[in-house]
This record gives C-alpha cells, sequence and structure tokens, in this order.
C-alpha cells in the first residue's frame, strides 16, 4: 500500500488521472446483462485485466479495482456473500497484475444498495463491519489506496470512510453521485458532503456518475474555496441516451478531453471518466492534460460544520451566527418527562419552532436525571436527521454521549464543549480529532469559573495548546467567551465583552457566548441579553447560543450585523423585514436586491 | 472697586465674613414701621453709619451697602423712582465713610417686588435696565463688589447678574432666600440656581434669609460637590417667631455662631448673618472662625446644565442621559403649522410626553421656513418654563436664534451645535461664553462632512482650540459623534463608534449621538437604532439625541446602562421594569432598594 505522503506528493506535481467506465467495457467484451459483475470476472480474469490494462495504457495513474459491487449485500444477491474477502483479494491482485506496479490500484468501494440509519434500515455499525470486510479483502489483493465511489448516502459514505480508518488506514478518495439538481438521492449537496468527508478523514473528495462533464464541473467549482483535500471528479461520457432498455453515452473521446481545462481550472487534482467513458476518452484527456498545472487545496482547515442536507460557514465575516438553544430539557418540566418516555412530539415542534425563528444550528441537549442518554441521542438524532436540515451542536456533560452523536451524526457536528477540566479534556480530545468535529472551547478549569479576562485567556491558550497536538487549528474551534450574570457583578459583562474581543482580534477564533446568563436574576431579560448582543457583536462575537423565539433579541442582531458591516448592503436585514410593518425611511432605500447571494469567496 | 483677583486672593486664605441683618438694627435705632428704608437712612444718615461701623467693629470684612430696595420699582412705591441714582450713590459712599477702606463695601441688590419673564409680569430687558440703572449708582458710590441677595426668582437674580457684567463688571456674590423645602418661591433648588449662576459669572453663589443656620447648612453641604466658586451663606438667627404682627428671632449670638465651624467644614467661604442676625452675632461667629481653613472650590468646571428647577450632570460615569428630540419641525407637518400660526398645543403635548417617557433634557428647535424664529424661540421658551422642569438643548441654524434663547434660558442650556464652520464658530463661541452655556461640539467643517474619525478628530481638536480661548473646557462641552447612514457606507457605523470611543477614552470629553440617522432609508429602523445605541453606549457614549417614544431604544439603553456598570446594582432598571411584564428570573433579585439616591460625591 502506497503511503498518503507518497499521494499527496504526486497531487502536488501533476493533476492525477483517473480511469473511465469498467461496465460499458466489460459489456463491449462480452459480459452478458444478469450476471454479477465481480463474479465473472473472476471467471473472466482476462477480460477485465485488459481493460485494466488499457486505461493504464491510455494514461491513468490510477486504475479502480473491478470491486464496486463487491460488499457482503451486492454478492448476497448471487448467494455468494460469504466471498467477500476471496473476491475483493482476487480482483486486486487481478488489477494489480494488469498494470503493474507504476499505475496505483484503488479499491473500490460502492453502496451495498441499503439506505443506511438514520436514512435507512442499514444499522450503522452493520454497514461499517461490511465495509471492514471488503477493506480486509481489498488490502490482502494489494491496493494502493481506496475509492469510496458514486455512494447516493452520506451516511453510508461515512460508514465506509469509517471503516477504512479503523481498518486498513490508507488514501481514500471519496466520490457521491449528485443528481443534476446537485444534491445526491437522498438530499446531500456537494459542498455539504466535503465539509463532512475532509473533516471525517477522506483524502480526496468528489463526484461521479449521473452528470456530464458540465454539470459535473459547477459542483467542483462551488467545492473548491472549501476544499482542505484534493477534489476528484468523475462525469459520465455526457447525457444518457435511452434506447429500449440500454442507455447510451454519445460524447466521444475528443469532445469529453476538451472540458479537462476548465476541470484543471476550477481546481480539480483527479479526473477521469464514468459511465460511457472508454481508454480513448482517457488517454485524450491525459494529454490534454499533460502539462496543466495542478491546484492544490487552498486551505489546511475550515470553519464550517454540515448535517446531510446543510452546512453553516462559522468563519468570522459573516452575520452572527445563531445557535438555537431549546433542544435541552434543563429548566423544562415537560421536555424532560416525553424524553424519559422516549417521546419526540416536543423536540419535532421546538425543532420546527426554531428553524422558523431562523437559528442556523441547532444545540441539543439530553441529560435528564436518570436517562439513557446514549439511546436518547440515538434517538433524537435519528429524528433530527429528516426533521430538520440544520447542522447540530452537541451538548453533553458526558463523554460517552458524545461519541455515540459524533459516529452517528451524519455531519461534521460542533461539540458543546471542551474545558480545560483535565480528565474530560484529555477524552473529548481526541474524539473530537477521530470524527473531525469542530468545538467551542469553554475557558473552565478544575475548580475554577475565572472571573477576569486575564485568566480565561490563559485557559484558552492552555486547552488550545493541547488541541493543536490532535491537529487541531483555530479555524476547528470557537471560544466561549463565558457570559456571568450582571447583577452579581456589574463588572462581568465587560470582562466577557473583553474576552471576546481578544478571541476574535488577537486569537483570531470564533467567539460564542450563551447570552441569556447575563440577566439571571433581573426583570425584563430579554432587553438585557438583546443589548448585551449588540455590544458583544461590536466587541467581535460571531455566534450566540440563545432562543431564537426572543424576537427583540433576533431582531438587535440582525440590526448589528448590519452595523457590524456583516450584513452586506444591509441585504438580509432588508429581505427579513421588508414587507412587515412598513419602512419608517424615505422610498429611497438601496437599490441592492435582498437576497443577493455571496460568491463562495466572498463568503470566506 | 476691588479687583476680582484681589478678593479670590483673600478667599483662599479665609473664610470672609459678611455682616449681620440691617432691618432690625435699623429699627431698634428708631426708625419707623412703614418708611422707605433706603430714603430714611439717607435722612438719617448717623445711624446706618452706626450699624455698618458696629459690624465692621464686629468684624465683618465685607459689609452690605443699604440699597436693598433702591430699585425703581421699590422706590416708586415712595414716588422715588427718579432716584435711584442718587440713593445707590450716596448710601454706598455711606457706608465706605462708616467702615473706611480695609472692609469692603458690597453694593446690596435684591428684588423689584415683581417676578421676571417667563416667570412674571415684568420683561426680561426691563429688569436688567432697572438693576443696571442701581448698579450705576453703586459704582459711582465706590463699593467694591457686588451683592445680589434674597432672590426668589433665579431670572431675577440672572437679569441682575447680567446687569452688573453689562455695566459694571466686579466681583458679584448672588444669593438666593430658599424656603425649608429647599426650593426658592418659584421652586428653584440650591444646586441648579448654583449651576446657572456660576456659569453665567457670579463670583461667588449661596443663600440668605428663610432658614436658620441648620436648614441652611443643608444647601451649603449640597452645593459644595458642584461649585466651581466660593459658596456664601446668610442665615438667619434661628427660626421667626410671631408676637402680634412683629417677627423675633431669638437664638443668641453663641449660639448661631456655634454653627460656624459646620459651615466652614461644609464649605462655606462668605459667612454671615441675616434676620434676626446683631453685631454680636458677627462678632461671636468672627472668633470662631479666625482659624478657620478656607476650603476653596473643588472643582474649575463642572459638566452639568439646569432649568429654573431642576439641573442635569452630564458627567461621565452615569446612566446614558437621553435628549427627547421631538420638539424640533423638520419633517413634521402639523408641528410647522402650529409654530407659524403661533399656536402650543403641540409642543406643550410633546413635552409632556417626553417627560413622560422619560428624557433627561430637551432639544428645543423652531426652526420652520418663513418663521419669526426670535419670536417663536421666546413664545417657546416662556411656555417650557412652566410647562417642564428639564433643561432644555437649544437647538438652531441661527446664531440671532440663540442668542435670544440664551439671553432669555432661566438656566444654563446646552448648545446645539458649534461646528468648525468658521464663521458660525467664531460668533457663537462667544456668545456660549457670555451666558456660559455648554456646546455640542459638532465636527463638521465648511463644505465638509468628514467621513473618517481621524479627519473628526481633526476638527474637534481645531473647535476645541478656539473654544479653550474662551475659557471652555472639556468639561463645558459635549462632542458629537456625528451619525451617518449605514445604508449608503458599511463602514460609518464603525468610524462614529471609532470616534465616539476617542472622544470619552483619550480626549475626555462626554459623547453624544444623534442616533437615528443611522437608519436613515432602512426599515424597522427602531431597532438599527436600538443595536447601535448599545454599542455606542460599550464605546463609551455618554448621551443621545433621540425619539424617547421609541420603547425599544429606551429599554435597550436602560439595559446598556446596567451592563457598562453605570447603573449601580441595576438599581435603575430594577426600578423601570419591576412590576411590569414579571420577571423571567428567579425570586433572587439584588436587595438593593431601586431608589437609592446617590450621594453627590458617587455622581460626579
Ligand atoms: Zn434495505
Ligand atoms: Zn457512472
Ligand atoms: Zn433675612
Amino acid at each position: 500500500m502506497k503511503s498518503k505522503e507518497a499521494i499527496r506528493r504526486l497531487l502536488k506535481k501533476k493533476i492525477l488521472i483517473l480511469d473511465g467506465a469498467m461496465g460499458t467495457e466489460l459489456q463491449k467484451r462480452g459480459m452478458p446483462g444478469g450476471v454479477c459483475p465481480e463474479l465473472w470476472c473472476l471467471e473472466n480474469p482476462d477480460i477485465i485485466a485488459d481493460v485494466h490494462k488499457a486505461y493504464g495504457q491510455a494514461g491513468a495513474d490510477i486504475v479502480y479495482s473491478g470491486t464496486f459491487g463487491a460488499n457482503r449485500y451486492k454478492l448476497a444477491q448471487y448467494g455468494s456473500a460469504d466471498q467477500v474477502l476471496e473476491v475483493n483479494r482476487e480482483l486486486a491482485r487481478l488489477a494489480r497484475r494488469a498494470v503493474g506496479q507504476k499505475i496505483r490500484v484503488a479499491g473500490d468501494i460502492s453502496s451495498t444498495g441499503h439506505f443506511v440509519e438514520p436514512f435507512g434500515d442499514l444499522p450503522f455499525e452493520e454497514a461499517v463491519a461490511a465495509f471492514s470486510e471488503q477493506i480486509r479483502g481489498l488490502a490482502e489483493g494489494g491496493v494502493d489506496l481506496f475509492v469510496i465511489e458514486t455512494m447516493m448516502d452520506i451516511q453510508e459514505a461515512r460508514a465506509a470512510l469509517l471503516a477504512v480508518k479503523e481498518t486498513c488506514p490508507a488514501f481514500t478518495i471519496v466520490t457521491l453521485t449528485y443528481e443534476n439538481g446537485g444534491r445526491t438521492l437522498n438530499g446531500t449537496d456537494p459542498i455539504s458532503a466535503l465539509i463532512t468527508l475532509q473533516s471525517l478523514g477522506a483524502d480526496a473528495v468528489g463526484c461521479n456518475c449521473s452528470t456530464g462533464p458540465e454539470a459535473m464541473l459547477a459542483f467542483i467549482e462551488a467545492m473548491k474555496p472549501y476544499a482542505t483535500v484534493p477534489l476528484a471528479a468523475k462525469p459520465n461520457a455526457g447525457l444518457p441516451r435511452l434506447e429500449g432498455e440500454e442507455t447510451f453515452f454519445d460524447m466521444d473521446a475528443a469532445t469529453f478531453a476538451a472540458h479537462g481545462p476548465a476541470f484543471a481550472a476550477a481546481g480539480v487534482n483527479l479526473l477521469g471518466g464514468c459511465c460511457g467513458t472508454t481508454p480513448d476518452h482517457i488517454r485524450f484527456l491525459a494529454e490534454t492534460l499533460r502539462n496543466a498545472p495542478p491546484r492544490p487545496p487552498v486551505r489546511t482547515a475550515l470553519s464550517a460544520v454540515s448535517s446531510a442536507r446543510s452546512y453553516r460557514l462559522l468563519t468570522r465575516n459573516q452575520p452572527l451566527v445563531v445557535v438555537g438553544e431549546r433542544l435541552n430539557p434543563t429548566g423544562k418540566k415537560a421536555l424532560q418527562q416525553e424524553l424519559l418516555a422516549g417521546k419526540m412530539s416536543l423536540v419535532r415542534q421546538m425543532t420546527r419552532e426554531q428553524e422558523q425563528q431562523q437559528a442556523d444550528l441547532l444545540d441539543v441537549n439530553v441529560g435528564v436525571p436518570g436517562i439513557d442518554e446514549e439511546k436518547a441521542i440515538r434517538d433524537v438524532l435519528a429524528l433530527l436527521a429528516t426533521a430538520t436540515e440544520l447542522p447540530l451542536v452537541i451538548d453533553s456533560a458526558k463523554v460517552e454521549t458524545i461519541e455515540t452523536a459524533l459516529r452517528l451524526y451524519p455531519g461534521r457536528a460542533l461539540i458543546n464543549s471542551i474545558s480545560g477540566e483535565k480528565e474530560k479534556c484529555e477524552r473529548l480530545l481526541p474524539l473530537a480529532a477521530r470524527y473531525g468535529a469542530m468545538f467551542i472551547l469553554l475557558p473552565l478549569a478544575d475548580g475554577e469559573v475565572p472571573e477576569t479576562a486575564d485568566r480565561r485567556i490563559a485557559i484558552v491558550r492552555e486547552v488550545y495548546g493541547k488541541a493543536r497536538r490532535f491537529g487541531f487549528s483555530k479555524e476547528d474551534i470557537v471560544v466561549d467567551g463565558l457570559v456571568m450574570t450582571a447583577a452579581t457583578n456589574a463588572q462581568a459583562p465587560a470582562e466577557t465583552l473583553k474576552t471576546i474581543s481578544w478571541i476574535t482580534n488577537r486569537f483570531q477564533a470564533g467567539a460564542i457566548l450563551g447570552i441569556s446568563n447575563v440577566s439571571f436574576g433581573l426583570p425584563e431579560r430579554n432587553w438585557l441579553n438583546a443589548s448585551f448582543l449588540a455590544m458583544a457583536q461590536l466587541s467581535g462575537l460571531t455566534m450566540a447560543i440563545a432562543n431564537p423565539s426572543m424576537e427583540e433579541l433576533m431582531a438587535i442582531k440582525r440590526a448589528a450585523d448590519v452595523l457590524t458591516a456583516k450584513d452586506a448592503q444591509a441585504a438580509a436585514y432588508i429581505a427579513h423585514f421588508a414587507g412587515r410593518a412598513g419602512s419608517q425611511g424615505p422610498a429611497a432605500a438601496p437599490a441592492t436586491p435582498a437576497s443577493t447571494p455571496q460568491s463562495p469567496e466572498e463568503k470566506l
């Protein structure tokens, strides 16, 4: 197996050429319809070897083993569920023999044909186990790297990727299949998938199949600004043409290859072909890209979280990000009772409401005395996977609950929180690293709630020092400024704001506050919360944990976004308020359309 | 006439002893009831000379000429309105001859017996003219200084003081008469009077008559923290006792003088006696205070404005001061029409509403195209003198309007505004100085609305440099940070807040903003205004010109006062909100009573 480093070095030098279609090439060479392709290949080794060879000779730097469906669920359809290890090992060896040592063999992994929990009936750990089995076979067969491809379910892709990491860590490409609308079959868009997969440890991320070069180019362009890893693409040879029951792809090799320079310019780092492409397509492509300089990833880290269906940048130059705080049973009798009884109606209702009230993320905490927290978080995550598109903030005092959630959550989560408390910090940092989560750094230490900004800053530096050893950068964390109540200490707000200013202006990380604590013990708390939020936004606050049903708070936040120049041309403000309670101003409002979309570069 | 400096030097060395009662001493010596005391004295020069001599020998440093009622209105009651010059000149000469050159003679001036415009029927300029006439006589008679005493109407005291300044500038003591409740007959309290009179140019301010030493001591104690000038007191010999138609004061000299040390400790700088006191009282007092060290004024300037009935500190360590902006016809059709028609119902209504909405000051602007602004401002000021206790901000684009207002306004006004526009600046600075007004320094220059904080700062420094030459200090000005609209320049709020921060933290003056301009051209302006206000308060804003009927704005302001530690223990916040819409917090609200009054030292 090639080291990751060797492949990464190569990627800095050139755009790697991937192979083209396997299925259509096998059919041309006589594979009948209705057979299991993997088993047929094992029985006809020369034919698949011929295809591999052809792609190698055409200029592919990496060929995919013929093991696309070689998992226990697909093989079971042909009565061969018990042959997973053997089929993968042999087909990998066959590819290796066909192309020799100079061309890399990627162990090809694709879908089981089932949607995975929480989107389907296949339990997550069973999916992981099935992929692990396939991976062991491919590793025995001597593949150089892995490719998880043509995935339509982000959760199944996560399961496969975790299986690689936990079975046989090696360079792994993960490519999903996006329909023309830019979503996978169960709704994932390319940027959300990129964020989820690259943080979970994918070494290259991209897309294959379903679309021709034009549409796929747009996906690569969309992903590039957010990519910390190389991007891969395998478009089909144009759009499919149906003739009776058969599908044909008509784009000829020269036309196909002519898209190469645009892909290179968009920043693709691995490029091949999918359905309908032939060794000729790959040859033309390789020649076209021979001297194209590669565009490596523009960043090494990204402040962003994702769900299966959306993502949220947590960068500093944008409107304040609001984390809805309501999915937390603390002090809520009714929610406590429902969670204890395993009921979900309040969770569903609060989720819907917070979404309507335009929370950007949802904090999820299921901590009730006497509850089975791990079961509760599984159930709530399962519900939320379909009930909301908003990315989640995993909030628990228990390390085990956080681990369960991180493993199952079909996106990149934000952990709330990791503090300077020694034991928990030492257990949580490796967990966060393993699952690629972002985390809120809470400047508490064992037995200490620091009153001054200076002491908080010292704790932040200490925890961040530990986090760096696990590969975390400032983009991966959001620092909590620690809100104390103004009623007990008049200087408390000033110390918190000083901390916030240090976090964003000096330390240069995102800054978050649980706003409402400032007003504890005082009447009309909403005004204190709102006023404090405006001050915190001026001081540099980038995120707030708050109750989005507080209209005054949200209105003040929107205004503060404008006043801190984070809401360009007040577009979001106007979009939200225009049409509601008439403008007090003259008719000369800025002419900019309210919904002007920002380009990714502007957002970053 | 002694120079002011000579008297000031003396005041640094000792507590000056003033004389005692004149009327009761004259009666003892045979003056019958019902006569004009001044005319009787002229006919009986030896008797009054004897009283002056007795006080001089008792230890008085200053004796008052027997000219208390020697103005044309009082003399007219005895058919001698045309003898003002002569009476004052002769009685002054008589006092001088009686006490010689070593004891100072103060030309005594008191009430005409009429309330002055806007509180009564005597036109302000007629009062000034009458006092000028008396002052000319006193000056011809060779007095060393003036004393305006036993005044019950702050406006009449102002008229007399202006008459001195404009006729014969000399050291002038002004003492008002406060009832036991601590107000003059028409409602002025000692601190408001002090602020009004010392800024208008009184060289010493204080109180005389109506109360005995105990009550008067409290007035001196109340005034001392705010005094930029020496304080004077002439208490009666205790409380009056009526016997038939006659009034007696029974406090003996020793008992009276025993209050001396407490007055010295409270910071009195000139101390004598009023009704019922005798040369004996003054002798005992002089002896008691022989070695008492004087307490000079603690300050050379004071950030404060006043009306006839209240004052408002504009110091920086207190809740944000709100200037109600509504008394301004700009953009208000109905108010324009009323002002043009000389009607006052809207002015009255807006005044009442802004007071109920807890504005601290009221901005007054009568600028309507085609209006006689000078007449309009006179009419509005006349109305407001009784319609509100709030101090006023005089707001006009016309120098003449500002001059008219400053001359008539029975308090210390704040001018809105003086900018760097050369010609107006050169006309307004001397005006502001003459009437002792504070002013808002607006950083505009000829043909320039500066966009950056740096440029605004440069203009502030330039205008302040000019103002210093007129004796202004930073306590006398409030600097406008200049609000520009966020809709046209996203960086505008940041430049304004940077300016505010510089004003309060570096330049160390008060800072003011006309908040609502920030939201011009945008919908739901109230949220932008409120959010900006919180940010500005964090940046150091001390005053805002705003519409106090905007509940959100005022609520956010109150909250920001708490969060910036300007509302100690949230007392004002709790007082305002407790009982309204139930507290969201636990019952453990701070136990401090909401209305804890701050001591003057704490407020400053
Ligand atoms: Zn299934
Ligand atoms: Zn395909
Ligand atoms: Zn008296």
